[in-house]
């Protein structure tokens, strides 16, 4: 699916154009978690409150804000007050106190927010670990509460405090009309490292470096919300990798306040859930844009697999491969590690069938390397920011498209320094 | 199994003792396959053949000579004369051309070390997907007759010749005196990139960068030497990773002269297969060791798993994490991505009942941080060249120790280089 094919929506990067979607206010303060001293706790409130649908990481660790917005969930059957996002310290293997800790700031915030604690919806990303300064999240609250508000720069707060090692925010915005009436979505991301969203369904074990918040002003059930979130999510932010780690709070969570009063029927379903996967999918591109030292972004495009299943398995196999992606790093065109990475996936293939193209570069056909090979063609292309290697394995017509990037020493730099 | 356990017998990693396996004969020389223009062609040749066992890459795409090498060993039911080794070029996705130049060579070693050309077996190690140099093979050939011998240094400049990225040549013997006798077992391996070997039984798909060979003057039948391999391998080979990277022509060669004439009882068989795990441990602990790039060796004590199969998969999971291996690279004791690899390796277990030690030092255990986790002494063991970390995951009794390295700036420029 491209932007070109979906004529009733308008996908924007920037959050500056209005409007954001109605029944929501946002806000970020400083509360001292990160030792740089920036922007550390965000909100975001639906005064009227929220229907709720989330997806949080298969991991089995999970962090106790997951354990907590789960169960919280569960109570009120999907009704959502204020989310309460805390950056540079991820509340995870902190046992019980982590838990206990996590309630008080819910409690806290529903005496701010004027809810009840289980409208409230707790998400931390940061180091595992270590003891969580509840302290300073509930001392930060008043001041965020004073710093809420519906505009751009109010959203573009939230997306900057969500922050860790994050180079730049990640946001994303579409309208869709409906029955005449504009709704409206906005998205908001961090991600960075540890990087390879692996989502489930919200009943099961959780935990996340990857935050995703998705809001709409469309009036929309809890189930309803989940049909549409589910395939969204599956095609997005669980096709990405920086580097095959899955964090222990990685949460997608979609709100809809449904302040247009406007609902979907069998016309609009589909509309709507295409500016959905729009967003999920600039998000989910911007996060891996925006990995841990990535210098290439690849998209690994698998086709003429068995089932979707084995195409994933392809494309991971190959995403998480140390030697392609050091390969990628300096637009090494050793396709040979592709087919290697292929071989050992668990799909099952016949390596004479399967043709690999770089770019529009094909390298590998009919059990070796095209006779047309061209080494320097195929290095200008890797020498580009963004790229596609396409894979077909010619045993079927399933395929993925799957979203990574290369294996850099500035990689290894960040994640040798992080918590020293 | 460590070497004090076995009275029986004497494990050295270096060969400058008497003696060899008797009944074969090493040499090796430069042939121009490696750019370097060291040595690259290895020969070791059995006058009297030698029966073998062998095991391949579970790797779905295969180098030719895994193919043409298991082809040979099914016409003459394990019987081998000659191995042929080149290094620089892994004869890998090369189709039927690669084939056909693998046997060439095949036949060229027949009509020169005077045996048929089905008891040849041929191994490649380099890069993939270029063209086979088989004629610089096939020209090097007399070379090599006139170099052969079975001294401690022929032995040596066959596993200096298997080398490619290692910085070191890899070797192992070991003694075991049966009915009064003295059996000898000498290994050479070479591994350095690609390594996460995942051998299986020689039927089935193939492809390799570690390359192994075990000589012993042994003598046994191939159904035999297959069940002493076997495990042996398990324990090993199949429990190393660099870099999770399967390749697609690792072999383990096992060759059983019979010159002693000795044969294996009800007695025998454990001390000889001790000796045989412990010289392919060395080996594999030894490939580690000299990996890319390779600044400190993990070994992974995964305990108190449901099964082995979950404990491997724990470690596993640990040993392929970019974070966790980054951590190691600084000594960095961030144990909380242990913890998360392990949470999503596929391993059923409760956080809480989980405990994790680095060396000596206790790191987490009921659910969190160990109230006297001590961090500059966790620091301290973590900057040692090699040292353990003991994941008990509180659930069952199977365990697995498994090998492993950190990743550092190091590996990512040796194979962001490699064939530009």
């Amino acid at each position: 699916m491209s932007i070109e094919q979906n004529k009733v929506m308008n996908l924007e990067q920037e959050v500056n154009v209005q409007p954001l979607p109605r029944g929501f206010k946002w806000g970020a303060v400083k509360a001292g978690i990160k030792a740089s001293g920036k922007l550390d706790v965000a909100v975001a409130i639906a005064p009227k409150t929220a229907n709720a649908a989330v997806m949080y990481t298969k991991n089995q660790v999970v962090a106790a804000p997951v354990t907590v917005g789960r169960r919280h969930l569960q109570v009120t059957g999907g009704r959502v007050a204020a989310v309460l996002v805390n950056a540079g310290n991820a509340n995870c293997a902190t046992g019980q106190a982590g838990i206990d800790t996590c309630v008080q700031t819910c409690v806290a915030a529903a005496e701010t927010f004027h809810c009840i604690f289980d409208e409230v919806i707790p998400s931390s990303t940061g180091i595992i670990g270590v003891p969580f300064p509840a302290e300073k999240v509930i001392a930060a609250l008043p001041a965020v509460e004073a710093a809420l508000g519906d505009t751009p720069a109010h959203a573009e707060l939230f997306a900057q405090a969500i922050m860790t090692t994050d180079t730049r925010m990640k946001i994303a915005r579409a309208v869709v009309t409906i029955d005449g009436a504009e709704v409206n979505i906005f998205g908001a991301a961090k991600g960075a490292g540890m990087i390879h969203p692996q989502l489930g369904a919200p009943i099961g074990p959780p935990h996340a470096t990857m935050l995703v918040y998705l809001f709409t002003d469309l009036s929309a059930s809890t189930e309803e919300l989940n049909k549409l979130l589910a395939p969204a999510v599956e095609q997005s932010f669980n096709c990405i990798s920086i580097d095959g780690d899955t964090s222990t709070n990685d949460t997608v969570l979609l709100l809809a306040s449904g302040d247009t009063r406007t609902r979907l029927n069998e016309q609009t379903t589909e509309p709507f859930a295409n500016a959905l996967n729009q967003v999920c999918y600039s998000l989910a591109h911007q996060i891996v844009d925006d990995g841990e030292g990535v210098g290439h972004v690849v998209t690994l495009h698998i086709t003429g697999a068995r089932t979707p299943v084995e195409a994933k398995q392809v494309a991971k196999a190959i995403a998480h491969s140390p030697l392609c992606k050091t390969a990628w790093s300096s637009a090494d065109p050793n396709w040979g590690r592709l087919l290697a990475a292929a071989g050992y996936s668990g799909a099952t293939f016949n390596p004479e069938k399967v043709n690999i193209r770089i770019g529009t570069q094909p390298v590998f056909e009919l059990g070796m390397r095209t006779p047309h090979f061209d080494e320097a063609a195929a290095h200008t292309t890797m020498q580009q920011r963004e790229y596609t290697i396409t894979l077909d394995l010619g045993q079927g017509n399933s395929e993925c498209r799957f979203i990574t990037c290369d294996l850099t020493a500035e990689y290894v730099r960040i994640n040798a320094d992080y918590s020293t």
